[in-house]
């Protein structure tokens, strides 16, 4: 049982499946079509509950109580942070003088895991969280030195994926190993989406896209700009290419 | 100087910038404008012609004599050919179990470099050109045993990178070291390339979607069933993202 629309929820799925366990994923309702199919597609049961980060933990342990499952956060759970820094260690093993990391942060446990693994392997390398503006508990967070959730009302942002706030165990890494929060704008988020599918030909979620807006912002080049190689972990590719490529403005 | 719209255009285009040189680059007035706008980005000269094969040719002619420029041919240039090759040993030195390597045909300068390397590597490999049923001069050839061109008229398909035709150099090889032309239809060329754009998340142009629509149709299934490890060459990425999501059904 888990909480999750996208990576994860897909990934819970097809190790149930492998492992003839069944799954069952509670998504918001509004989570992309696509991601619901994906998630079907591996064999999952899908529940669907109210948009909200406390409907979507209830209706989870509604459902992991009537099935008896075993409920396993998409974040902040200390063996999905373990799994998501194989990330980083295949980074450093693929690229093995990068000396910043940009990661795109909804509840912190991709971020977490990478920054423990690659400041393990180097620990003078960055970590940099890429946040959108519109859901920016992580940025608020850091700046108060206590965990901060969303502001009043739902994040609005097309990065569906990082509409989720930090945990007890991914804001202690994030307030210690990221070096910094970088928060990017919708636009910004649209237009370096596009960059990549245009580019590097790479059909990214906007939630990836996060990151390259980060890394090529304003901010990141005063902060970071003493940084030579710098790698961008492209988190997702759960998207209607379809109803992407309508985002994107005529050429 | 050349007549040529994607891949090749977009490398004399950079190889003549970093070497100091004036590229001039002739295209068919109908190639997409992402290319021509690839093209232009890379510091090259480009001059429209007519979109038939004769035109090309013509034009690229008169303005090899007007700049008094050395002229590459897109495929059938023995050193293209040569440098096309590296794709079949780089593919092979990644994946050496390959037992087939599929490979989109247009004017059959790549076909014709991966299988003299693939073949020299590995004498029991299949190769096998994937082409457009609308623009079959390659099929038509094999089965003719020997180089004819398109039917009457211009080849109308959605695949623009492979409207070329075989030529002096490329033929021969073709002839004799490629096992079988899979020709293959317009629908089939379009779900493939969304099938690759939704499933492997790479942005790849409907010429690159012939090859994979080849490599998973009836006929490679029944030719080629033995083979169990199939390498498909994704030929290209010069495609308008926004039009090319147009032409996949709604989800």
């Amino acid at each position: 049982v888990t909480h999750s629309s996208g990576n994860h929820a897909q990934a819970i799925a097809l190790a149930a499946r492998e492992t003839g366990r069944a799954a069952h994923i509670v998504m918001p309702r509004n989570a992309p079509e696509v991601k619901r199919a994906a998630v079907v597609g591996y064999g999952a049961e899908v529940t669907l509950c109210e948009p909200t980060n406390a409907a979507r933990a209830a209706e989870a342990e509604r459902v992991r109580v009537a099935v008896g499952g075993y409920f396993v956060h998409p974040s902040n759970d200390p063996e999905v942070i373990a799994g998501q820094g194989t990330l980083g260690l295949e980074f450093l093993e693929q690229v093995p003088h990068l000396d910043c990391i940009v990661v795109p942060i909804g509840g912190g446990g991709m971020i977490s895991g990478v920054a423990v693994a690659a400041k393990t392997l180097n620990p003078k390398i960055r970590i940099v969280a890429a946040e959108p503006e519109n859901a920016r508990d992580a940025a608020t967070s850091k700046k108060a030195g206590e965990m901060s959730g969303h502001l009043p009302g739902q994040p609005a942002t097309v990065a569906d994926g990082l509409k989720t706030v930090l945990g007890s165990n991914t804001w202690p890494v994030v307030e210690h190993l990221v070096d910094a929060v970088i928060t990017v704008s919708e636009a910004d988020i649209v237009s370096h989406t596009e960059l990549v599918w245009r580019r590097l030909k790479v059909c990214i979620e906007p939630s990836a896209g996060v990151g390259i807006a980060a890394a090529l912002s304003d901010h990141f080049e005063q902060a970071f700009g003493d940084c030579r190689n710098v790698g961008v972990i492209l988190c997702g590719g759960n998207v209607d290419v379809k109803k992407m490529a309508r985002m994107f403005p005529e050429a």
